[in-house]
């Protein structure tokens, strides 16, 4: 049972969506499931129509007919303003919400416009919304009901918000099992170009030195360069919008990083043209580490916690088929638990290894069961192992 | 079983590591185990006598009585070269090798000695290796006989260096289950600038900007900045070794980031302080993502050959204990082989999601013999992804 199953539908509906990509199609999926009258509208027919057979809802044939209570824009982020005025005009006593992934601009365009058609009464009906749910790929096909199942569910709020506005895009947010959680749009886009977009251009600038690698350079290639650049693979059309967006909140961190970076380069160049053990490029470096091994730390485990300790086993996996399975059914059998599991490999690599996070009380016993089991364990459960660091 | 219960041993021994730490200890347990004649010896007591107990051979009590075939130095990269030296002219017969991650300098310092004293002779015996194998963790506690199973061991010739000697190196890298590839110093200390230096330097700049940003930013935290500062958590005085060390081809690469990102910089103030939709910063975006899509897919996949596809179908995992494994005893049952796996979460998820890769072929049934067994698929089997995007 997920937590879909168990929610209570909050939302009253009728709902209508503009835009049929992946999140307006997933939560049409979602609210349609749950017994909402939703509207989908796109101005592609053929995505409208995939969405509605993928039942995210019916197709809104006429605007005129439709007395909707809330409106989502899940439209790009470049055109979710304008989209968010005019259905504020169009629709009197609906509650409208936007998706985007950035909320300055369009708030400054909501608010402005609400200014210049006479105030209050337009903008008391606009909260801004960002799911943190997204996906590598896009469009109505790669739709999914349970993409915002105990997601963060950014709710972003202004001084002329009506109270009921917000409460009607929190219950929203709950309907479809992500954890609301309130935010302004200044601390939201500052936020998001740290943890999100920032990344996305390191990713994607470190991988852009690989297209001229020689091919034995990359066949040196660990987990490490896999990691750091995993999402240097992601779609450039919608990165281009959202980056140019959020714009502002971007470079100012990006220049934190150039000037670190900077320094760095220019404490190294004097090490290595005038004075191979300048202590200077020492210390910088040890800094870099440190200050890395501390920002890393402050990343929340798994359930927002604090962070857990477990302890580590790792296992050999041979590279035949099932081998796997057999571990995890071995496992089941055996009664042992796995709080989390990373799987290494590298290139020329035959065996992978699969890197078991256990309970630190069940660690031993589990390592003993496994190789009574035959199967190879390379490293001991004596390793304790923060689930922050992300392993 | 492993590669290493199947590989002949053709190394001679007797064998004299030099430095008990993770690698030396690691080849002591291998070459020991597969009856090679092993001598430790490290500048602590302590760390000898912890590596000869985790039986990696035993203590080298007096060098007089010692005649090595093969001599591995496993010391940190700043002190490998005087031991390199020491080690040739103390051990006539003697082929030597290091271990460090960076080789230009040991080559260098062991060939300007070598020429000093009279040239060729000693040169001759001398041969770098790099492992390309090693873990957060250091130290012989962390030792590990299956470390170099199947990775790539880079062999570092040079023009003196006798064809004996490199077969003598290679023969040490293939005992220990690893695939040699030979290249010279500079192409090696290019490559892993490229490959690992700077990844590790990018991601710990990274991290470091968590470090004073506000906790509700953290909290927006997903995969992508978990992947992205993964080894932001490695270890800072062996890092800063390592970079000290490889300083002049770690700058050709970070300045090319400089430069990247200053140019990015540049492209977006204009954008968000004189005109907010200019198009050179879109076209400048745009470019950097693409760049990294081509980049990213030309890292080698898991058997270093062509990147293959798989299906991808992801499942919901219900936060409770045992369902990891109850999914995998389930796969097991039902006889379908995964290639590979990604468990996924963010802050506050309750639910996790394991997304697994299968043959294209074995997708679909897949998917239903998991929905009859009360899985919650997520996301279907139409969904190809290629193995090199690190997914």
């Amino acid at each position: 049972m997920t937590v879909g199953d168990m929610r209570a539908i909050t939302t009253s509906g009728p709902v209508l969506i503009i835009g049929a990509g992946l999140l307006g199609t997933s939560l049409g999926v979602c609210l349609h499931r749950a017994g909402v009258s939703v509207f989908l509208s796109d101005i592609s027919p053929t995505a409208e129509r995939l969405a509605a057979d993928l039942g995210a809802g019916e197709v809104a044939s006429s605007y005129e007919e439709l007395h909707p209570t809330l409106i989502i824009v899940a439209t790009p982020p470049d055109v979710a303003g304008t989209i968010v005025i005019d259905a504020l005009g169009r629709f009197p006593d609906a509650v409208v919400t936007d998706v985007a992934s950035v909320k300055v601009p369009i708030m400054d365009s909501v608010l402005t416009a609400a200014a210049h058609s006479g105030g209050e009464a337009l903008s008391r009906r606009y909260v801004g919304s960002h799911p943190m749910a997204g996906r590598e790929r896009s469009g109505a096909g790669a739709a999914d009901s349970d993409l915002f199942a105990s997601r963060p569910w950014v709710i972003v709020g202004h001084q002329d918000a009506a109270a009921s506005s917000i409460r009607a895009v929190r219950d929203l947010a709950v309907d479809v099992g992500s954890i609301p959680i309130e935010m302004d749009a200044d601390a939201h886009d500052q936020s998001v170009a740290l943890v999100s977009h920032v990344p996305q251009l390191l990713s994607s600038l470190l991988a852009a030195r690989l297209v001229h690698a020689p091919t034995s350079a990359l066949g040196l290639a660990g987990q490490g360069l896999r990691d750091t650049t995993r999402i240097a693979a992601s779609d450039p059309r919608l990165w281009t919008t959202i980056l140019s967006e959020n714009a502002g909140p971007v470079v100012k961190v990006l220049e934190h990083i150039e000037s670190d970076i900077h320094n760095l380069v220019t404490h190294l160049k004097v090490a290595t043209e005038y004075c191979p053990n300048e202590g200077g490029s020492v210390a910088a470096l040890h800094r870099v580490i440190v200050e890395g091994n501390r920002g890393v730390a402050r990343i929340p485990g798994k359930h927002g916690g604090a962070p857990r300790r477990y302890s580590e086993v790792e296992v050999l996996i041979p590279d035949r088929p099932g081998q796997l399975g057999r571990l995890f059914s071995d496992l089941g059998e055996a009664g042992i638990n796995i709080e989390d599991l990373l799987l290494e490999h590298s290139a020329g690599h035959k065996a992978g290894v699969a890197r078991l996070m256990l309970e630190p009380v069940v660690a031993l016993g589990a390592e003993q069961e496994l190789e009574k089991r035959g199967w190879r364990i390379i490293s001991g459960s004596h390793i304790d192992v923060l689930e922050t660091s992300g392993k």
